[in-house]
């Protein structure tokens, strides 16, 4: 059955901790252990240690849930009509209805101060005191326990089934990177440049290997006073022209039903400059020789040290200023593995992480090459490989 | 100064409710009372009822704070580099020295269910458990009140300057509508439709009377099978062609510095028959009707049964299933006013509310006409007028 070892792990897992059941609501988690992506965290997941799950979904769902449900009953209720009585309302009856007498424990989604956008991604819907009050109603009786711990761990080692889905995001988003690789060149913005990359994610992911709901999220950055911070969280693309010799880095962010990927190239318009070349060469080395020292058992802060050593040696040290890599796949950023100088983590079969060392310099701009890999036991396993070519 | 009338109603309203500071990290809520648009939630502003307001950015959006902030100090921590102490633990310090000894109430975001994304879209930070202790922490000694209503209360009535804000995203969402109505056309897919649409709204509105991010979110059905549903949550584009007589329907969500736009136009490819023609003149009649009975006082109930009356004199009272309009501003959709036939809402200046009737039958298709309009002492304000026509 369809990704029955996830359900089996986390069943072993509540058994460890003594939870009955989880009550699950972001679409990351729904999707998590039932195989359905909601569009919107209206869909109500009952996972029991033992026996059937049930999905609580708006009615309009009843298509979407029936061809992905797997060992998971949908019970439908009203939504988004007029006349329709309060959801919050239906909803907690429907929960109560779920719960067994003989269960003392059960988890919820305290704690996700992360959480991946719906394909539709303009608003996001979250779990918050209302829906506590909600829980403890419906649950009266119960203990509840916030488990986002330890669906977090849980969720850190993917299983077979979930590495073909990650596979398919990371081919999707190669799009992206063709598109932008294609489209530099002088004259051409940031901004245009990354609304050509979404339309190729979303033209041509839809419908490849089945995918139904492709979106991706690029920012690119151009020429040096730009690319130079291309690695803090308030990158945005803008209307700069591009001149000769400028680079352009692509953040990319791609969700494929659920599944992310995060991938980073660079490319320059026109002609690149020595320097350019060399510190391109230097963080294609640093990349590789990262990615070539993922290994179960290995020390996350190893691979991390692998690429700074690269970085370090050609003189660059101190123009690296993030790590390496982290965690990711039901979501753009995942808590675990970090591949930072700090880390404590140690890689273990079935983690994915990006590998994404960087060079950043006002003078020549800012260079990343960045891939996702699952670790496996004969070392990294890259997703969607792709060309890593300046010009 | 720059919406100074915004941040002077709240004083009012945290002294009417002994309020002594406010503390928000949601993006849509530090934009509401600081100026400043995070590109995550990593941004704490301090917002007491008395004296100047400080926002504990992270070290990178210093440009970004430096030009938007009004009436409030930055104060800069470090996030993203490899060895930063962790940031929560600084941001509790530099929350912690914020707090004034004759403080004892202090407010803070703890029910928000549904968040707006910020430009980058991919990944939401809300505030969960973990900050609620972190909160808790800083705070110590005082007493912690949730303000999410008030918060929601506040935001109903936009100020001027914010009214000049959303009809800039109206006015760029009209961009998404142009490429939409040129692009319709027999063997176009939905699918190809959105990402034309959100190409447009990104290439076109940056740099648009200033606008700097600019996103769109676009959902395209076409044909009757799937414009029948168009009124549902879990809306998808698919990549299945059009043909001769089928409609598109485009639901639309733009956002332009932190503030929203909502519209909805439809379009024929090839031609449309007498049916479609008599239901879309019946939706824009509703919905010009509508927006004609939106004035101060109004009861919004008695804007839905405006646009109801008109689609049930048509005879198509039973495909008219949802609500005529809806509140938006700082997101996509804000719980009030709802124009709905259960509303107890009365229509105030200021409030800013979507106008969407619709028609929905598996035999035609479905067919919506939305625009957003200020409430105000003449009447309805469209923002972004913009055609419409079915071909």
């Amino acid at each position: 059955m369809v990704n029955q070892q996830r359900r089996l792990r986390m069943r072993h897992a509540m058994e460890a901790q003594q939870l009955d059941a989880l009550i699950l609501r972001l679409p990351e988690n729904v999707l998590l252990l039932s195989g359905h992506w909601p569009m919107i965290g209206a869909a109500y997941l009952v996972f029991p240690r033992e026996g059937k799950s049930v999905c609580i979904v708006p009615e309009c769902y009843q298509a979407e849930v029936g061809g992905s449900l797997v060992d998971c009953e949908p019970i439908h209720y009203p939504l988004g009509g007029a006349l329709d009585p309060p959801a919050a309302r239906v909803v907690k009856d429907l929960l109560a209805q779920q719960m067994k007498p003989e269960w003392r424990t059960i988890g919820y989604e305290g704690d996700f101060e992360t959480v991946a956008p719906s394909w539709n991604a303009a608003e996001g819907l979250v779990p918050t005191a209302s829906f506590q009050h909600l829980l403890a109603e419906a649950c009266e009786g119960k203990t509840l326990v916030d488990v986002t711990r330890l669906i977090l761990e849980e969720r850190m080692r993917k299983t077979p089934h979930e590495i073909v889905r990650l596979a398919i995001a990371s081919e999707v988003s190669c799009f992206g990177l063709e598109a932008f690789e294609q489209a530099v060149s002088i004259g051409i913005s940031g901004v245009q440049l990354a609304a050509l990359v979404e339309q190729a994610v979303m033209v041509h992911g839809t419908g490849y290997r089945d995918s139904v709901r492709v979106r991706a999220f690029a920012q690119v950055t151009t020429g040096p006073a730009e690319t130079a911070y291309a690695h803090r969280p308030n990158v945005i693309s803008t209307t700069r022209p591009m001149a000769d010799g400028d680079i352009a880095v692509l953040e990319l962010g791609v969700v494929v039903d659920g599944y992310w990927a995060d991938r980073t190239r660079v490319r320059v318009a026109g002609h690149a400059s020595d320097e350019q070349i060399r510190i391109f060469e230097t963080v294609r080395k640093a990349q590789e020789t990262a990615v070539a020292s993922v290994h179960t058992g290995v020390r996350a802060r190893d691979v991390d040290a692998a690429a700074r050593a690269v970085i370090e040696e050609a003189g660059y040290g101190p123009s690296f200023p993030h790590i390496t890599g982290h965690g990711l796949g039901f979501g753009y950023h995942e808590p675990a593995p970090i591949l930072g100088p700090h880390s404590e983590d140690v890689l273990e079969e079935g983690m994915f992480t990006s590998v994404e060392p960087g060079i950043y310099t006002t003078a020549h701009g800012g260079i990343r090459i960045e891939d996702d890999v699952v670790v496996t036991k004969d070392g990294a396993l890259v997703l969607g490989p792709y060309k890593k070519v300046l010009q």
